[in-house]
């Protein structure tokens, strides 16, 4: 495995993932723009197979496997996002996976995990180290540990995403100033950002947080890895991660302008927005950039900046809880 | 105006709309294949400008009318999805527009059409006849009404998203055995089946509506136009209309192998498996053609179906109730 990922490895997983992954849309709402003042591009991953960005790298990563340690099998830890992309990655590779999640991951990450023919594996968030977990389910079982940001093909596969969104911007023809995007351990964004340094230097990238797990933030402003206190609480699931990743950070503090962070009551807001003027289902993490234009962490101020929306996979009771407001 | 529709008029249409209207994604789940037994694709209108397929027409028939025409506004009858495509297409042409909404039209359809800058004229669907109020508001402010189905560059707008699925069905390797399209009017499934008999002549193509408001599908099985009894109920607002128009029900009449209809309940359960496996919100009416997989109305039996979905213009309170089953 290669030590940092590359642009040309970002270019190698877009020809991997060409017609296995989906190219989604660069969305736009008239209404939207006008409520906040700008032009607001939703680059609508929810609509990614598995419901979710993380498939980019899973399969990218797992692809490049070599064939005889592939096909013994891929095991992953993941509150359930990667989890999917991982065990959607080794079904069409025709290989196992165990995906070892938290208990209290959303049902519909649990259930979407075990039908797409992957073994799970529950632990307690609270008094269980899931990297470990994960490690020795590996070494037990002789199965390749597929991490979730902290790997070159992963965060090379996530950064195709961004590719996608220069090529639709200029199609558009629209000139991007800024892009946020969720950051959990910070592989999407330091992909999404390798790509548009390349294709569109100018744009500002902007990590976005729940409040009390804006590790990459804080990260960022003191130039080291810093952790979260973990008494915050927020109920964006997919980005509750400690601290930021090791490989991640190196490229996020090189790349990025700076991180933002969000309430959850503006990531319900968000959410409401995107089901009403996109027709898009959003789960809390994949919202927290437009929750950043909503609450003012970000000012819009009339600029073209791209948001991506990173996931849709949510209970419908907590959309439910959403939509009522 | 000509007195019918032509695929050279589609393909006029598709040249007008570039760039302004969205090519919406074909979507595909593993999850909704496996569940359903079969290889379902799901053109997802509800990522179109204004939230379903409408703005393709309506901006194809506004912008041909002669500009002096033109700058003295146009004039709409429509439940809420033509109003929008209408609203937005002038917005867009910087004209004013003036539409005739039912009093009970779901609340988002009548916010986002103010929103777009038109004036709404709402009237009694119980007491009053939505055509003749129409007509009346053209002439006495001499304004061009634009018909919501019965108009060839209407019918020609609506037939782009056809183009899009052929090209987007071939690039995904899919052929095609079946296309399912809601159909009110008849619209949407007439342009559509204009451009896949040209383009994919092997497809067969269902028109799909609510029970009770079978008007397309018991006038395509007696060979004349009938209308509905005016009895039923359904909470697919989109789809109420009492009869097939005359100019589609002569496109569908030769082109659709027939038509299917569905119960409420099958509707909602499409919604909730939209949400679920695809992270998109369809409204009641844009979920028909799901709605017919999911109750049996069309045996999938592993073949490969596209499925328009052609609107997600639904307010929170009935998308609650439905993802609460």
């Amino acid at each position: 495995m290669p030590e940092y990922p590359t642009i040309e490895g970002i270019h190698a997983a877009a020809a991997r993932l060409k017609g296995l992954a989906v190219e989604t849309p660069l969305l736009e709402s008239d209404l939207l723009n006008e409520r906040l003042g700008g032009r607001v591009l939703i680059k609508a991953e929810m609509l990614q197979r598995t419901g979710s960005f993380k498939f980019r790298g899973a399969y990218n990563s797992i692809s490049t496997l070599e064939p005889s340690i592939q096909k013994t099998g891929v095991v992953a830890y993941s509150s359930g996002n990667h989890a999917q992309g991982v065990a959607a990655a080794a079904k069409l590779l025709g290989i196992p996976a165990v995906i070892v999640m938290p208990k209290d991951a959303p049902g519909i990450k649990l259930s979407s995990t075990r039908a797409l023919g992957a073994e799970v594996i529950l632990y307690d968030r609270q008094r269980e180290n899931r990297e470990s977990l994960g490690e020795k389910v590996a070494s037990d079982r002789g199965l390749t540990l597929i991490r979730p940001y902290d790997d070159p093909f992963i965060i090379e596969g996530q950064g195709t995403a961004g590719f996608e969104i220069v090529r639709q911007a200029h199609a558009m023809d629209a000139d991007l100033d800024s892009l946020l995007a969720p950051c959990g351990g910070g592989g999407l964004i330091a992909g999404v950002s390798m790509a548009l340094t390349e294709k569109s230097p100018a744009t500002e990238i902007y990590s976005v947080e729940p409040e009390d797990f804006d590790d990459m933030a804080r990260s960022l402003q003191a130039g080291e890895r810093l952790e979260n206190s973990g008494d915050g609480e927020s109920f964006c699931d997919a980005l509750l991660s400690p601290m930021p990743g090791e490989m991640t950070f190196a490229v996020n503090s090189r790349l990025l302008k700076g991180g933002l962070a969000v309430s959850d009551g503006a990531v319900g807001a968000a959410m409401r927005l995107l089901f009403e003027s996109l027709k898009i289902v959003a789960e809390p993490g994949g919202a927290v950039g437009l929750a950043a234009l909503i609450e003012g962490a970000f000012a819009l101020d009339g600029k073209t900046v791209c948001v991506v929306c990173s996931g849709g996979n949510v209970d419908p009771e907590i959309f439910k809880k959403v939509l009522e407001g």
